[in-house]
């Protein structure tokens, strides 16, 4: 959450409720929470929602009241909240900002760079800044160092880089699918029979946290399994084999990683259905990089000694696997490029670029011609208004406006009753309705009407006919 | 050359000739001759010229059929072929793209990043295929490996990378300003009295040539004046000290750094400037370096020992201030982010991303306060039809079109003879005239004259009578 609804608003679109103190203190609480519980779940989304609202705040001091006003300011503004708030999470200045431009515009200005730039360089200086000055940093480092030789991987690897991205690529879109299945679950299973939806939803996440929390035990399937994600990704970039590590051992790494990934794979579908701040981008680099570490310890078993044995060159490096897996998958599942970007800052090295971006460009290519974005996913889900991008390439581009345009089957006349409007809302679900004179059918306006269970529960039970004319 | 012109055909103008096959032999021969003659000239503009041509070309193949008449599908074409043009001449892919979408844009649409980044990594791995296979390349790396400590600078030299932006944000602007001079030398100078423009322009390119030359000749000034920039850079982004290397010890280092970084400046400005396909990156970048390195040496001629000498952190390194005084300064020259990921690419390591950020933040953010960004400045000096982005930070977004526009002083009417064109022609340097009705002066079209000198001369030779009504 957090990132569908920047993009609408971004988009022109207005959520009310959405870019408030209230909602910052919810979401920043929130986030602890579900953040605190072991749960599966990013920071991206929630720290987006979280910027835009001190930039939404910030705005309403006096110093930018001659700003305020204006619509296109506000935009630029909270574009380069979506910048820090992306940035932060990764402490990848420029990965962060490319990242939020890729998932939340349609067209960029590019006069906005500077901006976004400039406010993720001074987020991630501050976080830097406090890592070296209150933690055990002696100076400014990236997060998940990698020390990969200069010699990374032979150019015959790139083939299998080039199968993890297009694996990826559908893992996403199998991902997006399990997604949307398991948001609509609770609905159609209905199995609380509560009429009450709060205590219904609060159940269901109950249950769902309870079962994820007792299968990740450390002791239960593996050690392994109980590792929050830093750890996992640190060990999963870690250039020699896990097969060193006790933790993994158990039966063998093979199963462990494979295990891992398919578990994280359902349990992060499940987690970020549920009803609090939840991000994607950790989880499903988490993922991605145990599928690509996976793969590179088979790489490893079936060429101990590298696939020439040339001395210079060296052997396999697992963690490379892991680090184009990584990125590679969360690339697939939002519709990025510029995760590879992130990739190379979290890591500080830049020695895989070629195979990263590969494995990114087909994972990528491969996820946007079979789903949407998870973040497009969400705004379906979550019937937010927003105007899809025009699939088909460019077969569609001579067809003129009125071909493509649904013929407007509700309406509200002048003349309109409450009864017309209950009838209205229970019969369709736009959410805004044309308004028109009652002769000419001539447009007025278009109010919108959000579907008040309550107010028409009321509504049916205070009158009973129920026949209109059309 | 190329990228201004590129920029105005993607905001919708027509260059007559551009993109020809005629063009495209034409650029491709004098840019070897211009990069052979060992003038200080880049090729980025040149690559992008190519590549758009390549790309219409592309498009007339009997497979694009359907796509041809499609004018934006030809814009997001060039707007790939942009991409591969900046990739290819940096091999830095990442970099590559975001630098032509920062050059050419206003507006980006995202649905074209996938476009042409796959087009650009397209490129980027042909080319660097090329080095494996066919030179004594190893395995794939970058192309300035650079080999910093893990370590690489103390908190404390922030500010010192601070000053660097600072100080190429002014340079940069400096050196916009002494372009623009330049470039209207042969104007203002007329020195050789000659009629033919062609003649003229070519022994003012051939002095300009040969005063260059003869002073990067090795043995004149200091032997590394003859070096190719290359190398120049490669050196620069030693980790050691320059002391310890012969070519730059006489008469001593920061006397050798400071003349080749004077003498750069204006020679860049010089060779720029000159009627043959040049690009400004490489240059820039290099003078960039230099400056940097000129820093660095200072830094460790006062603290030979480290800020801090502290063990683990170690010595400072001149390399790295030279690394991001490149990154600065072109990032200046060019109004660019992205320049800080070319540099990631180009070296091969991530370890300066802060100061590399900070300076190119500080030093764009000054260029852009004080000059338009080198290829708008040729924009307007080209005298290419061209819409520049509003300044003044949202202080006229109120006024009304009709407030900031100018009256049309110069049009021609439906009876216009030759004679009245003529008179327009020689008084006015619009590039497309209004033509409206004779009695209530409406809009009918808007004819486009280029001034023809030729024409214009004839024309005055035979006519002699001049008096026009306003």
């Amino acid at each position: 959450s957090g990132i569908p609804e920047v993009k609408t608003i971004l988009l022109g679109s207005d959520i009310k409720g959405f870019l408030t103190s209230r909602a910052l203190l919810a979401t920043s609480f929130g986030l602890c929470l579900a953040v605190g519980s072991g749960l599966p779940v990013g920071k991206e989304g929630p720290f987006v929602h979280i910027a835009c609202i001190i930039a939404k705040l910030l705005l309403s001091l006096p110093l930018y009241k001659q700003f305020r006003k204006n619509k296109s300011f506000l935009r630029d503004t909270l574009s380069a909240a979506c910048a820090v708030g992306v940035s932060s999470t990764f402490a990848a200045p420029i990965g962060g900002v490319l990242f939020s431009i890729e998932v939340t515009a349609i067209y960029f200005p590019v006069r906005n760079y500077w901006r976004g730039f400039f406010a993720a360089v001074s987020g991630s200086i501050v976080f830097r800044f406090f890592a070296f000055w209150f933690a055990d940093e002696r100076t400014i480092t990236a997060v998940f160092t990698t020390k990969f030789d200069r010699f990374p991987y032979d150019a015959q690897e790139l083939l299998v880089f080039l199968l993890i991205g297009a694996f990826s690529g559908l893992f996403a879109a199998l991902f997006i699918c399990l997604h949307a299945k398991v948001v609509e679950l609770p609905k159609t299973l209905n199995f609380f029979s509560v009429k009450d939806l709060k205590i219904a939803n609060f159940l269901y996440s109950l249950l769902i946290v309870i079962v994820i929390s007792s299968l990740k035990f450390p002791h239960l399937l593996g050690p392994y399994m109980g590792l929050p994600s830093k750890e996992v990704i640190d060990q999963l970039f870690d250039e020699h084999s896990l097969a060193q590590q006790d933790i993994w051992k158990s039966p063998n790494i093979f199963a462990s990683l494979f295990l891992y990934f398919l578990l994280h794979f359902v349990f992060t579908a499940f987690s970020v259905s549920l009803p609090f701040p939840a991000g994607v981008f950790v989880p499903v680099f988490t993922i991605g990089a145990t599928f690509g570490r996976l793969v590179g310890e088979i790489m490893l078993a079936l060429f101990p000694n590298g696939i020439h044995s040339d001395e210079e060159i060296g052997n396999i490096i697992p963690g490379g696997y892991a680090v184009v897996g990584a990125a590679a998958f969360s690339a697939a599942v939002t519709h990025t490029i510029s995760t590879s970007v992130v990739v190379f800052e979290l890591t500080g090295q830049i020695t895989h670029i070629i195979p990263v971006m590969l494995a990114v460009l087909i994972a990528d290519g491969l996820a946007h011609a079979l789903k949407p974005s998870f973040y497009e996913s969400m705004i379906k889900l979550k019937k937010l208004s927003y105007l899809p991008s025009i699939s088909g390439f460019y077969k569609g581009h001579h067809k003129s406006a009125g071909e493509v345009m649904r013929k407007v089957e509700f309406y509200i006349d002048e003349n309109a009753t409450i009864k017309h409007i209950s009838y209205l809302l229970q019969n369709s679900s736009l959410l805004d309705y044309p308004l028109v004179t009652s002769n000419s059918l001539n447009l007025i306006g278009a109010p919108a009407l959000k579907v008040d269970k309550e107010l028409m529960a009321e509504l049916m039970f205070s009158e009973d006919d129920q026949d209109y004319p059309d």
